[in-house]
């Protein structure tokens, strides 16, 4: 997606070869009109597929999550990081790695805003070794529902993670792929 | 708000004379067009005011100020709890206790999100003792801008925050202001 990548190479910063920082436009200040731009796009390329609610984590993935069931009409489910004491009755959990923060995290979801029998499409701002859409697919696949397939706003083609979903046949649309950040310079996959 | 009051009578659920729980539709799982709503009349109720920012506190009050910020066509910031480690530079950070999660916590927001000399409006899901909402007034004035006001969903009217924030004369508007959980019962201040 052209205005994406545009964005990303005027305001993204290479921290180093493993990170791109985007935190003046997509994850700590959130451009909106680009956000929502961004969603509607996701929306229409996965407008084949059945979904009746989006599943994303907290909190970057969010506003591109809420948008995306804005425009499907649909719900939109975060999954926690931690338990909050308003968390009561069943859960489902899954463990997942972030390289970002270089720690292991568990994964949140009530049973209740998870019921089984539907088709339920991932959303999140960042792919890269695939641990937090792999967990998320986990709780998709424990709480009995299909996962229609999974929505990105920046895939870090190098880290492998877009790749092992793709192998796997899972439907995988990401608005920028890119390919390498080394020597400070941001590459996209074409 | 009296869609917001139907759905807090309809699906809200009493914990305890202090706890209210709406993750059914405000904070675990989303009502997308009810968010909306919400955030369109928020919006117009501070059509009068100065804005050109909003910031909210990862991760519930994120839905409903990525939407007014939507509407308003402005950016959003979201100030985090835990500090990731690509967010480098210089950060202005503020002090809160959250009564849900029975813990202190530390606000982050990097300088560069919250520059000087703006109008910032102040958006959350919930109002209780107003110790988050001080402390993101608190991270506005380090930046050297000024609080516009304090949009709200859900006000716990009996815990004060808000007659306080009322009392100094910030302006605040809360969409549903309940009075009294004892009992079992939601109760509405007129």
């Amino acid at each position: 997606m052209e205005i994406l990548k545009k964005a990303i190479l005027e305001k993204g910063i290479v921290v180093d070869e493993h990170t791109l920082k985007v935190d003046s436009f997509l994850n700590h200040q959130i451009d909106t009109a680009l956000i929502s731009s961004m969603a509607r796009e996701l929306v229409r390329r996965f407008s084949g597929y059945p979904a009746n609610r989006i599943l994303t984590i907290e909190s970057s993935g969010i506003p591109l999550a809420f948008m995306m069931g804005y425009f499907l009409r649909i719900p939109v489910v975060f999954a926690k990081k931690t338990k909050p004491s308003t968390l009561s009755g069943q859960t489902y959990s899954a463990e997942s790695y972030s390289f970002t923060r270089k720690k292991h995290y568990s994964m949140i979801v009530s049973q209740e805003f998870l019921p089984p029998g539907e088709d339920v499409l991932i959303a999140d701002d960042f792919l890269a070794g695939g641990g937090a859409v792999t967990a998320l697919m986990d709780l998709i696949r424990q709480a009995g529902s299909r996962v229609t397939g999974v929505a990105i706003a920046v895939e870090k083609g190098f880290q492998g993670g877009g790749d092992m979903l793709r192998h796997s046949g899972i439907p995988l649309e990401s608005l920028a792929v890119i390919s390498s950040l080394n020597n400070g310079i941001i590459q996209f996959r074409d």
